[in-house]
């Protein structure tokens, strides 16, 4: 296996793979899962918007996180409140409609689309995780949907992966999707985003299977979030509808890879923050010498949520002064060493690259922290003023 | 007094303005008071860039606020280290570079401007202030700002309120002042502002002029700037550069009127805002019902500041769901009564207005806030990624 070879989903230098990764077929999900898609009317142009992915295998470890945004939308209340996180075995998908903001009939309209699911499965329905992305407040229609979570059903693939990856995106510019093997084992992901991104607690739609023995599945996803989903940001702002699936057969007999989990929710996140919305370039920001890492990580967010940052990225300014105003204002009120560029380097900035570092030392102690982002640039304003409610 | 007359300054529908207020020509400053302004070459094509500002009356009350930013420019630091915010006759300004982030030189740069006010003006130096805005991370060409000061200070002027007005901004797409009357006392302010705004405990540039007496100008100043220059968002970015500047003579014999100040300062801050950048509409977004006013607050700068909503301000789209997200984030973890329309007053965004308000009740208590903010356009881009360092 050489580099070359997993450059095709594995490409960003800022991806640590593992030794023996091999990347296989992105349609191919993990051994003992199966997916589909339909399209019924909920995105205009015929596009595929209901997608079901479901494990055959009776025992499935798994874990589930969701937005703990306080506006959450009615499938994630739903998955709080009616599923039994830990043993999921399916999970039904809308695009085109959030299903928030929409009241007790938008509670029932997802506890609806979950139990048409368990039904058509033959499952228990607190088995059955519903995730919904799409626009806010507006009633869904369920009958749509239904019928078309009951003809999906019917024809669930091995290879059904690329379809149900295509059935979740909504202003994305392509679909998120890896298989990946080594060690013995199969991990399959699929993810969606490009605005509304800076996840709490968990990220955008994202699904992983694998057919690896997990014993704490939310324990190990917690983690790889943490360093990966949790790492970056298009527009500071956390969604309603963010969820993440890990499902885990474990009928491969043996477990995860170290560092496989993490290396395929990176990548999938470094492709999400390079889908922002309008966005043309990724910038990794490094803050160092931070008191704690608590205060690194609030001095990053503060200058990967800069509108002048981020305008300096698209506009390739080497502005480290910007940088300095935003760590400043994150230590309002602090004593700091004066941030010059002796302990800035915003020299990536200016590169032709697409993928830029920047490097922040405070020189208060030890803490450290990084975040990933997308620049602000004219189509982010196009994309999001002449979207129509 | 017709509400016409003083519609030249005092004019926006947000602004209470008090019974019998005059409105005089701008250029005349608070008796007491001159100011002058001179070309020294830190702006292109010959535009002002020093202004000079003092009081005649050997007796002044004053009042100084100042950036909370952890990298605080050299004027900030030295007002902060080597003035006397209490007595303040005079202050020496200059547009065109912020000498932030410059070092221990441009502490030195800030020192000398300062010294050179004194020198010319025959102050002690800690009755003198320096303010400084525009470019960061630059050598403060000194020699031509302390000659600068030196030609400005023999031709100070009564008359001298627009001349200052105008050697103080940077962006803006005007200059920022007026004269007022009422009570048998007068009130001249003078500000600037544009972009990275988000004041904390301070605020862009302002200079605020009267004989009247006040007793506390500490306090009568952190209470008018609670309620106009920390009401307002452009991009939420706390400048390195804040100052807001109170002299009182007390030469009328009588104290301001009440709501004076405050009608005064808000109508600045609404003009700051009015010319953030790029701006083209301002909203007022007020919180209602919230567990207390700091939540209420947090709710409101989350709205203010959201990206997504402020687009929605640009595309005339009333975008409740935005809002229910912010908020929602902002209230991250606490169970709430679901924000729908009837929660939500949006449908102001989508007026012809240029000013438009948005309601929102959190039905959690009796906490409130409210907040003034700008739309994120394709100029602010423009501005932000073609602007170079």
């Amino acid at each position: 296996m050489t580099a070359a070879e997993t450059e095709a989903f594995l490409r960003s230098r800022w991806v640590d793979v593992p030794d023996g990764v091999e990347e296989l077929d992105p349609a191919r999900l993990a051994p003992g899962f199966r997916a589909g898609a339909a399209a019924c009317g909920l995105k205009a142009g015929g596009q595929t918007d209901v997608g079901l992915l479901a494990c055959e295998a009776e025992t499935v470890a798994s874990a589930l996180a969701l937005t703990a945004n306080a506006s959450a939308a009615a499938p994630v209340r739903v998955c709080r409140n009616e599923c039994d996180g830990a043993r999921i075995r399916a999970a039904a998908v809308n695009s085109g409609n959030a299903n928030a903001s929409t009241g007790e009939q938008g509670y029932r309209d997802a506890l609806a689309m979950r139990d048409a699911a368990a039904d058509a499965l033959g499952l228990e329905p607190a088995a059955v995780a519903v995730a919904e992305t799409g626009v806010i407040g507006v009633p869904l229609d369920t009958p749509s949907v239904v019928s078309g979570i009951g003809t999906v059903s019917e024809g669930l693939s091995e290879r059904g992966g690329a379809e149900f990856a295509g059935a979740i995106v909504t202003t994305d510019r392509a679909p998120k999707h890896c298989t990946v093997a080594a060690g013995g084992v199969t991990v399959s992901a699929q993810a969606k985003g490009a605005g509304m991104i800076q996840p709490g607690f968990a990220t955008m739609l994202c699904f992983v299977q694998t057919d690896a023995q997990i014993t704490d599945p939310d324990a190990a996803l917690r983690e790889s979030l943490a360093r990966s989903m949790e790492r970056i940001t298009v527009d500071g702002q956390m969604s309603t509808n963010d969820m993440v699936l890990l499902q885990a057969t474990g009928d491969a007999g043996r477990p995860l890879p170290a560092g496989l989990l993490d290396a395929v929710l990176l990548q999938l996140a470094l492709e999400i923050v390079a889908d922002g919305e309008g966005a043309t370039r990724v910038a990794r920001v490094e803050v160092r010498e931070a008191m704690h890492d608590e205060e690194a990580e609030r001095v990053a967010r503060a200058i990967a949520n800069s509108p002048l940052v981020k305008t300096a990225l698209f506009g390739r300014d080497p502005n480290w002064g910007r940088i300095a105003q935003a760590a400043g204002m994150a230590l309002a009120g602090e004593e700091i060493t004066e941030l010059g560029p002796d302990r800035i380097d915003a020299s990536d900035l200016a590169s032709e690259a697409s993928e830029a570092e920047i490097g922040v030392e405070l020189g208060r102690g030890s803490g450290g922290a990084h975040l990933y982002f997308s620049d602000l640039t004219y189509d982010y304003v196009r994309i999001n003023a002449e979207y129509t409610t």
